[in-house]
């Protein structure tokens, strides 16, 4: 019995006020999924598409959700899509766009009503050596689909800190409000990053090195540690990057 | 010899144009550091002021450090004060104002020119715990002392979660722009928080707990691995949450 | 020489007292095995069937030691059955009804005479995400095969808290006497769900998520942490958690 | 504006129905805390009390929860409680009877009114050391509170089994329902216990030893690896053991 | 030039005494290898043969060492030995006898010169699980090509412990003056083991159990903190504690 | 009703031998400890003495249990222990012999008829620094009080490696079957004495260094990790190598 | 617009003094590249080449970067490189000369003008055992071709002490500068070379070893430990090692 | 005996060569102390004096090392001095000259005979912050008593990274050979500064910090991850890098 009739009924006088109460609070948590969203309409005609983690799913599986997804929400997002996950859903998607990002290895899939969002800002993404490259296009292809206009500086960490100052400049003299910067091994890049800028600066450690703090250990401790201002998300969570920082975009 | 003079010497044809070029990169290295602040105008005046830790010095050493600051900079802010150090600064302290925030244990020391700066925006601190509310009145008062407007929401974790979703509406209504979420333990309350909301969430680790995954470290990790957006940062760092909160909403 | 002729002997006079009595005291180290189960009678009729684990066997060993455990027990179980030992044992197998449940990966192998368990009770089992399924899955089939009925609430992680309300109603409407929760990343969804129901929970981890906290560490680590009551068993330990909840209600 | 004057204007037609609900989602939010609860009426009444923790706070912090809990739920447990939070807890207390355990360093404050819970069934308590035994007690002490008789056997370790199997007979013997198991260093005792017995068991890892593994760390993950069927709860987490072992004989 | 021909020219007055001392140092340091080896003579004839890992060799690479170390030696004992490298060993041996011991993954190749050992003693092994077998194997089929006898008592862990007690009587009544007690997982085994019997245990953790502790951690962590007399090797190393048991044998 | 009356009956043909059969089933379990402990009689009469860990027990405490000990077994034995637990314990102590062993921290109490053990071979304790002194001694001093010969040469570490040399030949020349090595740090003394002498040698790794690989662990890997043959025991626990040493002699 | 303009524009009174000022403030920081590389000329002659870790790297994108480094810098260094990698190297090389070292797994690309370093000292380069030889092996040909002579003595551990020492004559004799030292499992190589030797030992630990500390991670912990002075890189850091190693022969 | 009369006794025929070389193998062994250090006079007479740690020493043991040390060897060092050792020592002290180091809490003691050291070369030492001075200086001392000059350039870390480039400059300017970069929390400027300096970069990581990769775990990782060439030491090791530099200068 839905909250119509219950309320019809009473008006109509077949149930009592305490009656309706009483269905109204086993209403509330049944119903609570309807309502939960806490926001203001502004945020949710802007809200954060999930992503669909290609890593762990068959070629099938992962083409059925992407689509899915792509049908009920207007888009679908995937990570760390493969050769062949990306080849079966070329193959079984008949009605939506479809976008490869190679160096990302990210796919959307989106259909023709969904708007693209609205510019919200400017991300800079910034990687140190080419072994985090990934991460980083994982980062910066998320805050994209979100809306955000990206810039790139790659292959600048601090064992040639002279690479780095000019691809800063350019990032500040082009206006990027935040700044994602993906780094392996010592990690040593963000921490010095975060000491010249003043954009909030994201620190992604990525999963690179071997022998003890290896597989991004060191670089998420270094990060964690840093002595300039920095927030951290898990190794290799470029995709969480990304959206944290187009998070902060829309939230202004 | 001064770059003033070198010029000077330069159009008076006293020096060639190689030897100018020559000093000019000899001083390049050696005064880099007045220039390598890499910002707009506009965003410096309204600059990160760095924390003195009061944690491992002496009464005397912290007191001499948070004078030197405040005259030097206009303003000092101490964290993990204690009471000791608190005294010795009131002791030694002649010409700024001191405001103690005692359950953050930060001292500030501000000069009288030292402007206020303009109100930036607004951020949420909610604490999962009464354990945790020392590290979210650290980040709290940070923001504070760098021109956010606050508001707290304490004692709200998941173990009844009822009292968090009344808590958060308000926040929301409030209009806060950022959220700060500290909690220890099993870290559960920045997860569910930022499942909830759509501003961006930074979650905050406190070094509660025993047994594995004790002093923070549970609490970290499931931050890290949060399936909902969060960004992080180390455990216990307050002062980190709240001034990287503040640099989101200065830096719109 | 076995007790019986020993007594013989004795009540014959061949033996005396002193040697009769020596004679048992070696007896009872090396019988032993016969009489150590301590239970009563009701308990050791709905005994615990103990496991195969697939993994890490040939196909044909698995076979084997399946075979001849529903020879000797009446039925075998066995957990993380991969689709070739799964061929074999189809294969060998000619006296005995085969059961395959395929998202948990269980075999079951039942004699005729095998009586199904009495109905001892209801459990409830969620997971968090659809990762964690596979586990959720071994401990509901594990838990339903050991005689309990069971009801499952897949994908109602925190990330989408909505969700899970509903969800947790039904369970309780439908009378489940203890709930099972599997989460893997941050692990939060059983100390929200031990929040708010009054049904033991018992959490299990799962080896999902990447990085630091990942392979299930992060999940286990705060369910440890728990601050609503928990007990907990080991990452994937999806036949403990299902078993060892069947045992709640046996005991009972 | 609350529920009633919605309904009654409604009613009187001041305002319409689709008014009225969109008001009704509204409140839903604010107000779950007042219904999110959710278990049938039988459980509520025998619902889990809370325990404080007395370490890291003052006599006087301490006391004052204390007190406010007795007052505000009929009961209050604090738990590892030192000497002076018990002195000043005694001073401080006019109106609850105080009751001492001093193995257990748990006190509890109760109200008059606050009925005795009713006999839920019977608890076991092993521990394997001595160093082990206020880990146990913890454990013991929380049963009894929560209306569960309790049986204790301690100091019946590994290291000297033979003293283990007699106890355990009497346990078993007297009826115990649950069994909690307390062990540091090796750990081994739970896993030798629930393969002997039939009733389910609580490991309980204690924060004894030094070297690798030392401070529970190795009972912890041998208790988490235990090929016999266990369920575990954090190292020296005696309270929720003992909560836990209540709460299963209380959903029964 | 050698030390015979120094000694002739001393002799013979064609080099001083204090030229031949100078010499004889420097000889002390080069020649030491001679004579470093510190033992008896009984001793010395006894002494342990070298294995070769097979792991992480190729076949031709295992089968030349092995050749080598039998012609040198007299015996060559090949650990962890694939059936590729077990293959090509067979093909190119041509003068010694080849013993696989295919449970313990151990080829020996024995010269007919090389005395069998003189028997030393006799040294038990008994292991927890099916899975710990093949490092109890590799511990048994070390210490019986060093020349001990052996005795086995496999699968009787803990989970039930009442076939544990009549083996271990077995083992006594047999004379053992060594047990190597392999066990993975919670590892609960040689503790339990060390507290029945008075010969010395050595535990030797096996590389079973996933999740936390897994991977023969929480073996190891059992072992070390056993409260009961052990000594320990690392995880799977069968060899050590075969050839460690030996050496105790041999020793006295 | 003890066994003695029931053989009685039985043979007075007051109960059947089934009867006798059940009963005697239910003594073996309840009596088991008084003949489970697994040896022949030589080993008994040399069996191991149990150790009171003075660390951690208050002054009284550790008195009580001493005295207890001793009065029950003939000796008691107390590791650890500080100078006020000596001081009470020789306040407290009137019928037994006291033996204080300074650097080993060590006290015996044994009785008068107690039996000096026979002389049981010869024991050599070796430690690499100063700092591990105290192991060195605890491991010494336990293998004499149960009977061993013991010969120490401490301080002759790898750093100086040449100290080594002449030392360990006097241990080999005086006869020393089995030998402790103590070290910490890196933990390098054991592998290189294991590679030179043929008696077996167990590691005892002491908790000195800072930084990684500190507290002993970098000392208990290196051991672990041995390529000459070791066995080993956790850090700081000189009672166990030297009780263990000890034990390898008895068996023999 | 470049330095040389404005200057130009500066003699010639277009731009004033302050514009000019301003104008090179901007160049620093764009323009550090070109001169952020401090050190005196012979040393920048000398520099150490940068190495392409072949490991992760497809054999196209290898050899790609392979050849642009020589065409850029004269020379080109791979590591870790596999057959696929050399195979694709050697088919697309056309204009430099190739050299492979098959046991270090290095390729060195170099074009005809780069002059060979002069010999700038000898380095000595010693290994524990036969699996430590690749990690040796990537040491010393990177000292090598950093213009070094080297000497290497490999199979020298401590399970075998006695063949230590003449090697290590052997190196001092020759007049090694510095020593690498590389070993795995224990690691007490480095320790012990280090207590005898008065140059500078660099230790290498090598990922070999199972069980606990395996990995490397003894044999690291172990060198950070070590009584006697080391420097360390990390685990299998072969190339860290040798360019460390010549940059010290370089730096004199 | 000893060699000469041995060698006297084989002259005169007393002995015959067979047994004089018998002889000499004994005595090898035991007096191989004399001769095992191998290295070149000019080196020995350098040598590196050994530290006498003061941590964990009682103000009278630390004296009596450092005075017999001085007596000895003609030089004390102590590091890790607290106040009362240094006064205890300061009264004990009759001959020798002592210099206390304050920030670097070492004291030297030295007889007037022990020859300055030759100045072997010039060390630099940098430091991140004001907490990694005391670790900074301690390397800085040690250098400096082994005969370097040194120069300091400390507070240069990343978080204001223009502070470090002109202090580089000076140290390059000044001639520095060898630099230690000591750093502690997030460790970048030992890779930061050795990707733009030429001479060897020894990194060291210092125990600040806290949370995960706090206690300077995260600083070490960094040090073993970097990209740019540094060889590391332990945490906290200041007289291991500063005696470590020294030694590189003094082997030249």
């Amino acid at each position: 019995m839905d909250l119509d009739d219950l309320l019809d009924d009473f008006r109509e006088g077949e149930i009592t006020k305490e009656e309706l109460k009483r269905e109204i609070n086993l209403l509330e948590i049944s119903e609570l999924g309807d309502y939960a969203k806490l926001d203001t309409g502004r945020k949710r005609r802007a809200g954060t598409p999930e992503a669909i983690l290609g890593e762990g799913k068959s070629p099938e599986e992962f083409s059925d959700i992407m689509i899915d997804m792509a049908s009920n929400k207007g888009v679908g997002i995937g990570t760390r899509v493969s050769k062949d996950q990306l080849l079966e859903l070329k193959n079984k998607n008949e009605d939506f766009e479809l976008n490869w990002y190679e160096k990302a290895s990210i796919v959307e899939l989106r259909s023709e009503e969904y708007r693209s969002n609205r510019r919200i800002g400017k991300i800079g993404v910034i990687s140190a050596g080419t072994a985090d490259i990934e991460v980083a296009e994982e980062a910066r292809v998320t805050a994209k689909l979100m809306g955000a206009e990206t810039k790139r500086s790659y292959d600048v960490g601090v064992a040639g800190i002279h690479r780095l100052f000019p691809e800063l400049k350019k990032q500040i003299d082009d206006g990027v409000e935040v700044l994602i910067v993906a780094a392996g091994r010592d990690g040593s890049l963000p921490p010095v990053v975060a000491g010249i800028v003043e954009v909030p600066v994201i620190g992604v450690p990525t999963s690179t090195g071997y022998g003890l703090g290896g597989n991004g250990r060191g670089a998420l401790f270094s990060m964690l540690q840093s002595c300039s201002l920095l927030s951290v998300v898990n190794i290799d969570a470029g995709f969480t990057a990304g959206a944290f920082a187009a998070k902060i975009l829309k939230s202004m």
